[in-house]
């Protein structure tokens, strides 16, 4: 079964309970389990990761693409403004395919990600819905 | 059935023929089919307009609007990097949901959409599935 | 009769259904009513342009001067943000009077006109009374 | 009879005798007596101030408003490019209507006004006819 | 006892008329009373100048500092955007401390004051209250 | 009893330890012994974290926010030049109030915070007293 | 023979009756001739377009080049400052040369050409000479 | 005899007591008695005026040029950062010579003097030194 | 024996299996040895630390520091785009020498370091080298 | 006969041996031969001179205008950066005509000509026949 | 008796030749014989050197300086633009005074001199006449 | 026996008389004496060149290259603001080696070098430490 990397930026852990106007109301564990069952729906198994600290995160990407991990589905969220590590740890995993998800669209908020020069693509604005799409495109891709 | 338009803006005609180390090399007609197809399959009736000229976008989307159409596609292309008039016109079709896709990743091309704060989300990178996951959102949006 | 051309830029052919919070609910028809009314007043004849195309707008401009009319009357609208093109046809018509009309005050949106250095002289703010008054400049310049 | 507040800023004292190519020849004794009598025809009462100093042109700005003046027809002049004190004053008078006139357009000296944002509307470019337009203006602003 | 000279810069005349929202209700006699009052409490001597006029601020600032004042407590206001020669002018008076106070925290205005350089401090954000912060830490500087 | 979350930023584990001509004399156990004496006079319960880890200052503020504490006394030191996800993290917790404190006057040092859009209020420039002087803004906030 | 698309920008058409003292007196007919002429000595078959339209520049260019012709010659004229849809058509026609021409030397009047960088060569400031010296340049391409 | 005016900007009333280390501890009257001097070595009649407000300044300058005085020396001091009102009073004066003096070398200091376009000639960085120098160029300027 | 910490910033964990067209083949522990190895010819003792997260980092340093240590080699690597708070804290160590190194030179990629500024001196662009030539100079430095 | 000056800038020397991708393989002793060639047919009599020092550039430019030359046609090559002082060279010799050519477009390259305002005309992007276009329109310039 | 160099930097040997509207008509001959008695008058032996290279520049100041002379009188001319090298040549020959002068009024042409930060003083705008002012300032300067 | 290229560019004839405080007091003599030592002690032989002129610079490169040199140690010193011209001469010599060396750590005096791009590596702040370092760094280079 092909593995995922979900991980989830600074600030994500308290989802459902930050700003719920611009995030909505559904929680981290809501979200946890409409992902898994996605993944499961598209027969891929899921390893979900929050972390506030950057240089975490890059262990975590690391560490799974070390393990075999190709695909990395990743809301970059509070890393989005200065996570220059974080994109160069992207683009040392040369074979790692990473589609970044943002819930809000980073366009009207005035602000840009600098992980996205290391993105296969980008889904953003749908919500919690971003995240659904993000998975399917790439299912997509690694099925190719 | 819920109408939906999909505009494709400048140099879109020619798809397949133009740089496909870029934009593959799926030829307009297919893709057409394609789309035409997967909005079936969502319970959509899609509308595909053409056009180099950017004031004739504009003329497509409030003519569908005034017509009652509310889910708006499109891949900007060419009108990407200076379309404010058309950026305009989205904004004055208030109701209009907005899906901006991209087959390419605006990022990696040090570019960037000035249509983008109009939408209500973006999909880009993802060549043309990045049409089949717009609408996808696009189709979610309309149904809540 | 001294003629005049009132040329509207993009995306006005929809005044008083687009955005009437920033640009009231007077229609389109009674604006051109309205205006005819007012030029009749002062002893000109208006001719109406609506476009969305910057090249046709240009084409109506020279074709108009060509034909003998120096009074140009003229809300770029969607033209604002990028019209070069039209700017520089607008000095090729060397003894064309240009007034220019907003009816929002771009200042307060942050957003400036790339046409007004070619304009003799401009109002803006006043909603549709800012034709009115443009249209009495332009009379006035013209008679001296 | 409705009151209105005509302030002339930095360097209008001597109209008429300044750079004449640019300001016209007309004197500010003349253009005193035709904007009193436009103001009458009207049926407005134009009281008119002339100063240099910035901090002048708001305590009679201020001073104005507490005594119940609601309209203001300004020419910032030499305030145009650093005014941001008279502009904060003026939008203390949170119920005041703001005409700002300038005897030249500004976009073609490659100038911006620093008190436009404060403004409702503008009128520029049209010599000392802009302060007739503007006053008609804010007349009509008044009326409604 | 003593002296303190607490200057209040421009608009600063109308504090309680001038936009409540922003500023407070708070009028510019019972804030000169409970300054009055609280630095009292601290046993310090409290000369206070209102004055829309740079030069005038500039004029009360060195005529103290002549007369032996050495602490400035001054809320730039309307000065806070461009006042270069007030703030040369706290520069030339070398032993006086100058504690600089904002009513509203200038960051969330997108502002910045060119004052602040100049400054041993500032207080900013706490309304009124910031009055009386940065007197308490005037009065504690010069008590060392 | 109110608590009070006092963190401190980056490098301030060595106060008195490091650039004391910037910095004072002040040792980090004297500092907390202060303000936990003066917080006590204030009938305010302090609770003082010191970390060099972006995200662990985030989920120290998180979840003190969770545990009901509404006021945050913060100096993010090494954190104030890029702090963009601890600004967000602030700003999802609406109901703190939140007040930031300098040791010295960033404006002096051509520095800026980019947390400070996200505080209520700042007090800088005042040495170890910014603590003392921001407790008592904070204390005043808590109580109306 | 070979086929060779003579693109003539916005605002071309009026050659002659432009700003004179700018682009000389020559008129679109008399230069056409004077291409046609130039271009049958160099063995080539001119097609020559003008549009003030950019949608349908690119238009021309992509039937042209689908049609077999591999030389563009252009003079973006209105189209030099934001072409960027243009520029796109023209790195979509991989195999198509093409020669950019202006009748004055754009570097004098502070302008630059965003298309330039799709084009092998450049030739500006010649007047009408220009395009005789480019279509030279063209053909010597083509011949290698 | 011929009348010369020489204006002392904001901050020069306190020449001798401000930074000495800058501008060195000649006193005001000093400078007045030997500038005097030294005008009448060359056959000069000098009027001097200190002001802090720039309008008082502008003042100065036209009413002056009105009574028949072509030459300005002046040394805009605090009114070097802003003064375009200024700058524009001087340029209304179309036959006054204006020598800009500065006792300090401003590039050394990172600054420039917007009013330095209007000035004939500068002389900056010879401390008391650059008022002489200044006068001399004066003089020979007006005897031309 | 001079102790020396060896400090290996943001992804250097990876070293050879990452980008290797970039960083080389040389792996982690080959790399530890190699300069092991060398200090020891230079009679130092090397503490070798790598970390992904900017504060550990810090207090790594910090640490050695308050130890006696006063050698830092470093390659800030993911740290290099942003990390002023380690720039802060090394400048907070006051009588630490400081090498930093860089496998690439960073002026080919268009980016800059912002720790440089608190460095002694620098070494990049010679691979592994860069280590052994900055240990080097480190070592002659501390014999100083 | 005709003089003309082909002046060769910075680095031209080794034409040939220099970047063969960019700059082609003609030697500089065949692009001479092949220039003289090209002169004689046109009625020209070329001094070529090559060198590497902007100062050297200006002399022989001077020195060849003192002559009576009118005509130059250079290729600034290295001095395209920085040749201010070559171009007020050039403004300074009122009377010649000035071609510049470049072998590569410049445009392509992320780069501009800072002589580009002090030519007549350029021609660039055609390698060596660059200079044989540069030198046909300087002839026909000349020849007017 | 003392020296003292005058250097003339790129294009002033034309002096007279070069646009007589912005350098008069005055030789390079002319003004030699002016400042060579002009020194004489003061006392000084002058060395005037004509250069169009920077480094011959630097290389006749620092020979100068190691002879012992201490006064440099220079209108950078060609070399104000860039002349960074020649900049520090001056910062390092650290007890020479010098004085720079220009014909023109930089700030009227919208230029800045890089050299100027190496100036005890600057005197531009008087055409020939800045030399003997700036001559006279170096003499006072070296008398004290 | 290996040649090598010793550039020592502008202002550093006077090492040891220059700013001693900023380059140490080693002369020119001493330097070219410690580094031909070091050179043999390496197996190389050192070709010594100092020059104040950029094209000189150039054509000491040129000419080694093209007699077989493939090392070049250089110090640009007053070229490296602006020496784009001999940046682009290295480029030429395509098999050369650069190894770009400072006295100075170019980071702290906010400066940067416009030839860095074209070095293989670069060693800074070491003072005359600097040229050893390089010349290993390239020693070892040239030997693999």
């Amino acid at each position: 079964m092909t593995q995922i990397l979900l991980l989830q930026g600074a600030n994500m852990r308290r989802l459902g309970k930050r700003q719920p106007a611009l995030y909505g109301s559904l929680t981290k564990a809501a979200l946890d389990k409409m992902m898994t069952r996605h993944a499961a729906g598209l027969g891929l198994d899921l390893d979900i990761v929050y972390t506030d600290i950057e240089g975490e995160a890059a262990e975590a990407i690391t560490s799974a693409y070390d393990d075999g991990v190709r695909g990395l589905l990743m809301n970059p969220a509070g890393f989005t403004y200065n996570g220059y590590a974080l994109r160069d740890c992207i683009l040392d995993c040369a074979e790692m395919r990473y589609v970044e998800v943002h819930m809000t669209n980073l366009a009207r908020r005035g602000s840009k990600s600098v992980l996205a020069e290391a993105a296969d693509g980008l889904v953003m604005g749908f919500g919690a819905e971003s995240y659904r799409l993000g998975l399917d495109a790439l299912a997509r891709m690694l099925a190719n």
